[in-house]
């Protein structure tokens, strides 16, 4: 799974039917401190997870795991919403 | 998924006969402004876009799963077309 | 789908079962415009195309998405040869 | 499958309910003589792995073959902790 | 699929049942000619291969298309044993 951090939103009105009502999230791939590296990406929120957030993101058609990506065409799901994170036993990120 | 903007059409008349009839389109990686980045890749188009539109595709398994491109050897797919953007609650990308 | 320039062949006596009488391209990225980029890959070819073709492959499970790669061990197959490309309207590429 | 060394865990008390009761460890890929490289991703723990363990993950569908992580929304897991590579001939890395 | 070197074994004591008695090589990916580059990765031996063969590699859901990785979490596996590559009719590698 990737770490990321949810930055913002996607509003399309055309999408295939299995998207409607779904909630399409932007975000950035996240190092083990909560900073944020490269490119976005778009996921689907299953977790009511909201701009700000440290999650977890699944890929591939293991983004299809859930009642609300199963059949549809989507490829990255939030899987989990992080509370925090430890390394070598010691926090390097905790949810504010 | 993938935001990516729609730069081109390909013409190919020898192809695996599930790929017959079916649009195939030329895009770029876009970053959430709509910027472009990086090399061009192929996804099939299943809501009629058109060049210039800025998308999101669903790639490997998940680009099967619509009604167009189930059972084909197809790896990428367009799944909505972008209306806008937002990013910490403020537009970055809106269609024009 | 990935662009790509077909640059030669394979010969490998030993291979899995599946893999008996298929054939074994080596092809290497292109860009929108036939100019290859990036480190060689290989792929199974069910079009008959040849060395100099540029084509579109599809990749992971995708690529066992034909007759001839169904339940093989193969991760990538040629699906097209491609004609002509065209980006914002105008001709980047045509066979030659 | 990746060489990667468990580095940290993670706390997360909003996420899928097939995650629950699940160990998800951070790791950072590893070279054959157990130095790190890269970015750290996350995987689901299936031998009782620890912080400073070098192990190898399996990525995608191949994630979800384990008795732990079938049908659940994980991309990654952890199949085998690692005792010793040869490179050559030649111990590289021996489990301390 | 992804032309490869193997490079080394590995010994792992504690791994998922279903790699009971495989045997898991390390590799590193190589171009046409037999040249190696980047890090290392691992895959599943089905052909007998040897340290110094050079070999095509397949990958994700692809691993586990042999009677050996079936219903395994493995995301590779070696599928041929290369003899020779030919780059416009020109042999770059030959198996010594």
């Amino acid at each position: 799974m990737q770490i990321a951090k949810v930055i913002g939103t996607t509003v399309a009105t055309i999408k295939h039917e299995k998207l409607e009502g779904r909630k399409l999230l932007i975000l950035r791939p996240s190092d083990e401190t909560g900073e944020v590296y490269g490119k976005p990406f778009v996921a689907v929120d299953t977790l009511d997870a909201g701009v700000g957030d440290l999650v977890l993101t699944a890929h591939g058609s293991s983004g299809r795991m859930t009642e609300i990506t199963a059949g549809a065409p989507v490829d990255a799901v939030i899987m989990a919403v992080i509370d925090r994170l430890d390394v070598q036993g010691k926090a390097t990120f905790r949810k504010g």
